[in-house]
């Protein structure tokens, strides 16, 4: 080829972010290795292309679908629609090679090569399931310059580096209706993430229709929980998209919803209640019980039927054993065995559970807690403990693989603690070390954690996505791959191809900001709201008890978002400044913007009084927006501000931070804070 | 009580649409009587219901579905969750009172009366399904004041005027996934609709599951049908709503479908294929041959048994008889027979088929092409053509009406063709005649049509919505509650209450206008859009080819609405100010936005290629605003406007008439050419 090549890694464009323009900036997660020319492949209606080689229905579906979401971006009309096995031309403009089927299991080949010259995109994959990651790859890079759209000329081989890449979502504290579901495994394609682990049992209901145990749906599931026909399609609808679908059904505590319907399996006697808010509780399942055995065996084996993929999680966590304590017989059998405490009575448990799901022929998986001495080696170990529960971040996972378990990292990848994107970013699942050998090997991956106290249908797509974007490129993404303006400049791009998913973060967040607005003009709340974050980590539902799982979440903090868009935006643009390479006026522009708004947000709670809570957030903007711009005009000026205006500044930006009101927080106290330093002097202009 | 009831008919607030304040002008359908008292019931944190005397799920349910909307609207957190038999308190707030269970089937009770004072709720209803359509009005009611949420004092008795108030959706052309049905089941229940009539075969594609008939699933669905549990649900879905689900197989033309599964049953020996554009096609069952009769047999057996409704669509429409006339042996048969043409055919025909489902225990519908000489008088006769069709618009309905025969009225309910909501609203049932006894007992009520042959899951909602709700008006209110600006103001505001029942109209629209501004700054590309409607009629669509079933449905057409904005908002802003009660401001403000916007968007094309259909339209905007400035200040300035500059602007609305690309209509030609007059004083100032 004529064209040079230039080897980049990762790149990101203007602050002014928002427009797709150029397909490079839109990769998320970012390819191993990629050689990028200077010539364009132009996309047109003479578009075609043809499956050579190896046919399956997995990559004529997943073609189908690049074609749909293609045309549908680009309006192209083209003469191609459904793929099937006749689409076999050797002469379309885009060849799809593949070597064989391959398995929804965990270690399968997921490489492909990408090349695109001028005339031919070439797509190669040892396994189809490689081909449908390309095809992502290869509609993240449609781009756009004045004679219409193109594809850039790429030589790309790409390729995981972690096997295990996985999203989990808690379908039992706020069930989520199968089309939440099924969207969210076409937004997992878009970034190549390949594990739905699903919760489907906890303390606030049992989510699987059961032949079984027909009382789990009758009483302990609010009349919601998917049938085994929409578990089977949820599958198979995954398995499409090369992705595994891993069921948790979590003992031997959260047992509030097994219980309700079979107490005769409880630690103790009494009336057990679905939960309805958030916390650890108390019920836990009777593990010196034979019957309880025979509870899971037989409830393990209809769960399996359903689940043909190879693990089991099995749960395990948060057991304080406080009906173990209660339960002389239990007490009474610990003596007995020289069970010297619960830690070791739960081992018992897990070793007896292994035995069951083993007789099922599956791979047990559970979280942490499950790992004691005596646990049988072929047991995943999902680390999800480390500095919030007072050990080191590497502690569980790290013991873990050091002993020769397979581990998975969720520990730093709670995605439902609603902490900025670059925090989960940062976490890497070999935490910045060099491993090698077995230690290395047993790390499989990370996943992150989508816990359902908070979010209902309306509301999961905001709090998943584009975040899930980010994290899935540090599971697949060379771990280089880690400066944090490009990566929150891509998945703002990345965000508006997930649209093209199905994915509803923009447009249910929308319309929760009109339901704000009580009207359609949401340009006032979308403003305020774009400052504001909800109350990180468990801070936000005090207690556990301030929400239910009825409460409405349609107020100010689920109109918010985990990372203010114009607080990441101030925080660039302060930044460019900073360094001269900006001058002044997009920051006076934003300030100003944000003065302006508190009259109009104060006139339209008067029609709305769901907004009430925004109140005063706005009016405390409007007060550091303007020291903001004093702060510009004393720095632009040269002349340093005065003692007495900055320590009223540093007052205003105090209690603009104090104020909770709606369990939110506003996100630009720092950036201007470092604005009203400057002006002080502090730092050189 | 002490306060003045006023009695009310209809009412409309300023232009200034889009805020919900006042709960009265929210009501859609329009309640038959009403008096609204000065009072008002204030919600909030206190809360509750009580279902007294005879409890069902359905009301409980329906309770439940009232406190979630009404929870998620106002923010209010209440004590009161899940709605159970347990919830019968006699001093709750809203007391619901039914007699006993409503049946899911034609003619039943749906009236109730709903009485609010400042203390006390009360909704009472012969049967639960009275109670779920008086819930919805509860919904719409929710007002606001400074003060906060609350609900006006009123007494409302009401009753649907027709039986039958359908929305046909088809899912043969376009399959329209389960989640799509069941939010339009939400909406339906919304705006008081009880007939969800499911067009589910057709020459596109069999969208039911077959276990007698595989080959109907195999290589006549394209992989997309519902299953039988899918279908089920989708049944109870609606029957918890009182919605009653009629399934249509049309037979014997449109059968291009059964045919390619089974062409033994055709009447020509040829190979079927599915339809992949629009239009009338010739594949026809085969009316002389008893196995075709067998097969209508079994395969109607396997779909009663799916659906319990007392109704069943056999279609009947469009069958042109081409491959009848073709075929010797048919010939032969009519020959015999004394069958003077094909009509008589099909008289034949539906007659077997009319036996057949009598065998079902099941009434038969049919389009109007099935009323016939000897059609049994059992058989329900679905109108649906008028002056398209060369009759006139009372021709088929009246007819069957008269002959004894009940009728439904589809004609001018085609809401596929993309006409003014004024349009549709309009037209009556009764056709503003004063009819009496069996005449007017035959009339049964309207259903519109969503025909999908240009429709997607994307896109079916901004077709459906909120005009439907102008129509269930129709449907359900007394036929004096027909004023066009109120029914405009009301419209506007339910639709943002329907975002409450999962309507994504707003949501898909803007979603649209993103990819078509390829970026989150959508407001250029909504102020062109908010003046432009899709071509009307079947001209969209020139011929039935430009479009496929495959082709990107994400261009202009598709993200304009069938009521255009800002042409409707002009419209009334233009009427206020030719009658002195508005002053110019607001008119030179619309124009000099459409003026201003022209340079975005040309700009915006650049970086966006998807949306240069856009831009002659814009530029044609530019120059009639221009023009429109121009008329207002001769206007204001009391002179004539010149004769020359006159012709100009004539010349100019006849360009921007003309265009037609990207298959839109620019929609402010008449109102701006109404100024245009004005200033050249036809009109008096």
């Amino acid at each position: 080829m004529k064209y040079i090549y230039l080897t980049i890694l990762c790149i990101y464009s203007s602050v002014a972010w928002g427009q797709n323009s150029n397909g490079l900036d839109n990769l998320m997660p970012w390819p191993k290795q990629m050689t990028v020319g200077e010539e364009k492949f132009r996309l047109d209606e003479g578009f075609d292309l043809g499956v050579v080689g190896y046919q399956s229905e997995r990559i004529q579906r997943a073609a189908t679908r690049y074609i749909d979401r293609m045309t549908d971006r680009t309006g192209l009309f083209i003469s191609q629609d459904l793929i099937t096995a006749a689409d076999t031309s050797s002469v379309a403009q885009l060849q799809i090679q593949v070597e064989r089927s391959g398995a929804v299991a965990l270690g399968e080949d997921e490489s492909y090569e990408l090349k695109i010259n001028t005339s031919r995109i070439s797509l190669t994959a040892n396994t189809d399931i490689g081909a449908v990651r390309g095809l992502q790859t290869l509609f993240q890079l449609i781009s756009v310059d004045e004679e219409g759209y193109y594809l850039p000329a790429v030589m790309i081989e790409d390729a995981p580096r972690f096997e295990w890449r996985g999203l989990m979502i808690d379908a039992s504290r706020h069930f989520q209706p199968v089309d939440v579901i099924k969207r969210n495994l076409d937004g997992m394609e878009a970034v190549k993430l390949n594990v739905l682990h699903f919760h489907l049992c906890d303390d606030h209901g049992y989510r699987i229709e059961s032949a079984a145990f027909p009382r789990l749906n009758e009483v302990s599931s609010d009349g919601q929980f998917y049938t085994v026909a929409e578990l089977k399609d949820i599958i198979a609808y995954a398995a499409d998209r090369g992705i595994r679908v891993m069921p948790e059904i979590d003992v031997p505590g959260h047992a509030s919803a097994l219980l309700k319907a079979y107490p005769e399996y409880g630690s103790k006697d009494t009336v057990y209640h679905l939960s309805r808010n958030a916390g650890v509780f108390d019920p836990t399942l009777n593990p010196i019980q034979e019957e309880t055995y025979a509870f899971l065996d037989e409830l393990f084996a209809e769960v399996t039927g359903i689940f043909p993929d190879q693990y089991f999680h099995i749960g395990g966590d948060e057991n304080e054993g406080k009906h173990w304590d209660e339960n002389v017989e239990i007490q009474a059998f610990m003596k007995e065995r020289g069970l010297k405490n619960n830690h070791e009575l739960q081992s018992y448990f897990s070793n007896r559970v292994y035995q069951i799901l083993d007789g099922h022929g599956k791979y047990m998986m559970g979280w942490d807690e499950i790992h004691t001495e005596d646990l049988p080696k072929e047991t995943v170990v999902h680390s999800w403990r480390g500095r919030g529960q007072g050990l080191t971040d590497t502690t569980t996972l790290f013991s873990a693989a050091r002993e020769g378990y397979k581990t998975v990292l969720s520990n730093g990848y709670y995605i439902d603690l609603m902490y900025h994107a670059e925090d989960y970013y940062a976490v890497d699942p070999y935490f910045g070390y060099e491993l090698e050998g077995a230690m290395k090997e047993n790390i499989l991956g990370g996943e992150a954690t989508m816990w359902s106290e908070l979010v209902t249908p309306l509301t999961i797509d905001t709090r998943i996505w584009p975040r899930m974007a980010a994290l899935a490129e540090r599971y697949w993404s060379p771990s280089e791959v880690k400066d944090t303006r490009s990566m929150y400049s891509r998945m703002d791009k990345v965000s508006l191809l997930l649209e093209h998913y199905g994915i509803e973060h923009i447009r249910n967040h929308e319309m929760i900001l009109r339901n704000l607005a009580n009207s359609r003009n949401i340009e006032p709340v979308r403003t305020i709201v774009n400052v504001l974050e909800p109350m990180k980590g468990y801070t936000r539902n005090a207690g556990g008890y301030m929400y239910s799982v009825f409460s409405p979440y349609t107020k100010l903090a689920d109109a918010t978002l985990a990372d203010a868009v114009d607080a990441v935006r101030l925080r660039y643009l302060l930044e460019d400044y900073q360094q001269g390479s900006m001058s002044s006026h997009l920051l006076e522009d934003m300030f100003r913007t944000w003065v302006d708004n508190d009259e109009l947000i104060q006139s339209m709670v008067k029609t709305s009084p769901i907004l009430d809570q925004a109140v005063s957030h706005s009016a405390n903007l409007k007060v550091i927006a303007i020291d903001a711009m004093q702060a510009l005009e004393y720095i632009e000026s040269g002349k340093k501000a005065p003692k007495k205006w900055y320590k009223e500044c540093i007052m205003h930006l105090e209690e603009a931070k104090q104020n909770q009101s709606g369990r939110v927080e506003l996100q630009v106290i720092e950036p201007i804070q470092a604005l009203v330093e400057m002006a002080r002097g502090e730092y050189s202009n």
